[in-house]
């Protein structure tokens, strides 16, 4: 059964965000356009409050909490992007938040979290260690535990991007947009084919972290193990929920190999001159994909976010 | 006596470049409002056509010449970001492009401007070198030269971004622009004054590299030598028509360290997620000064390029 999600939801979720988030810009680029035989419309996340479309469902999550839930904070795991934006939401609402990070995040994503006054919990990097760690804290604070991307409210938070993006470019003939744990696929997804039904709604995956595209297309939620992706956003395993309202609204899931993805972030970088972290890149280089697989369309493409360390660019 | 170049001029510059050029996003930072303590308004001219800002001053200057002018097509020199515009600009309008270049301008620069398809000529990296090596490209082929700064077309193109950067943010009391040779300096800072005569319009330049400072404080333009700043934008004299409009419109020129150049560029990149040129990071860098010299101030900032090697990277 498909969850219950609908684009009020979404749109109550825009309501209730609007004060603490940015609306994005969407930029385009006459060159990544020739490069991908297709009209780009980028949905510049990656200039969000925190450097990720993470502040939106975290927004929502976190101010959607009646008081009484409120009252003693609200706990997650993250590799980073989402640990920041809860930590931003809940500085915003006044409430306090534990961050479970693993150990191999990367020092931009911790620093984040820590400046925006959260108390951060390092971990192993597997999934049973994060959620052990916050089962702990969830025990010993009584705080609300707000997961990254497998929560109605969180997708109807990320879905948000979408209507934006569609305000501004309407015609729009499909979506690109990177999955990993699936909270801003299946959010853009029943945000944009409720807006127009005849778009296409495209995920963009690691080749090497392929959980979801294996998922949709066996038709059964099939977990990832321990992925080795440079796209460290995109690691976690698909959600339930998430996997259910892509099977309803995804058109299809298109992979991206490692030197690939590092090439299209690099390109990014220099062509259009914002910063923008692998997870993202992955769209972009699904898109420049031999041959290119929109070609000709008109393309929204999500640029989910820009926390990369520095000091540790993944080119010479 | 003042330059005749008024508002009308730049109203028309903006028709005249509207099909060429990006409006740029407004992008707006709550953490570097705090470190400012102001709150800034930056006009993102990085992510313009070719990187810069030099689209407008180039497009205005090209489309306004006659058929009979163009027709021999355009010479320009330039370090790097006006070269690239004039090539895109020239592309545009279908005619030939040549730019003189210094040899010490950056590998990012040099392919931004043969990737627009103009002919590049290496010279001497002093002014004087620039001059001869344009003056005989215009005595080899009859091309029209376009001075990077100091001519009216150019600066009435510049203009544009001030016109854009008020209808966004109309209460502006202050904007700080970089200033090199003064083109996008004497440009805003018309349509700045003659939009909201209360604004201040404040330069900013490299400590190293401050002819325009001197010049404004002693009344007189006082050339630079051969300037030594990691700003490579900023390390050309000041022009004649950008000092005469400089000294109507401009309240002051504010100057900073190479360190805490380097500092801001490092600081925008992290927080912001774009990517800014050295010279764009001049007018953070002054912002950031201590005292803060804009402190409680609704300022406008003009982020104008972000053309780096990103294999060069000014920090470890």
């Amino acid at each position: 059964m498909t969850p219950d999600l609908t684009l009020r939801n979404i749109l109550e979720a825009r309501e209730r965000i609007r004060p603490f988030v940015h609306r994005t810009p969407v930029l385009t680029s006459a060159t990544l356009d020739g490069l991908a035989g297709a009209r780009l419309h980028f949905k510049c996340e990656n200039l969000q409050k925190g450097g990720a479309f993470k502040a939106r469902g975290a927004h929502n999550a976190v101010f959607a909490l009646s008081d009484a839930q409120a009252s003693r904070g609200v706990v997650t795991h993250s590799s980073g992007n989402h640990g920041a934006a809860v930590a931003l939401a809940a500085r915003n609402r006044g409430i306090a938040a534990y961050v479970v990070m693993p150990s191999t995040a990367t020092q931009a994503k911790q620093r984040a979290v820590a400046r925006y006054g959260a108390r951060v919990t390092l971990c192993e990097p597997t999934q049973e260690s994060r959620e052990s760690t916050a089962r702990r804290l969830i025990a010993e604070t009584g705080a609300h535990f707000i997961h990254p991307y497998d929560d109605l409210s969180v997708i109807a938070g990320q879905g948000t991007s979408a209507i934006e993006l569609l305000e501004e470019v309407p015609d729009l003939e499909a979506i690109v947009c990177p999955v990993g744990g699936g909270g801003q696929l299946s959010g853009v997804a029943v945000a944009a084919k409720a807006l127009r039904a005849g778009i296409r709604v495209i995920g963009a995956e690691p080749a090497a972290a392929d959980d979801a595209q294996r998922s949709l297309r066996a038709g059964r939620l099939i977990r990832g193990g321990n992925p080795q992706t440079i796209a460290d956003g995109l690691r976690s395993s698909l959600g339930e929920l998430n996997f259910a309202l892509i099977q309803a609204h995804v058109a299809d899931i298109l992979t991206a190999s490692e030197e690939s993805i590092v090439q299209a972030m690099r390109l990014v970088w220099e062509i259009m001159k914002i910063v923008i972290e692998p997870s993202s890149a992955v769209a972009v280089a699904v898109l420049l994909g031999r041959p290119p697989p929109l070609a000709g369309r008109r393309v929204g493409v999500i640029l989910s976010g820009g926390n990369v360390d520095l000091e540790r660019l993944p080119w010479p």
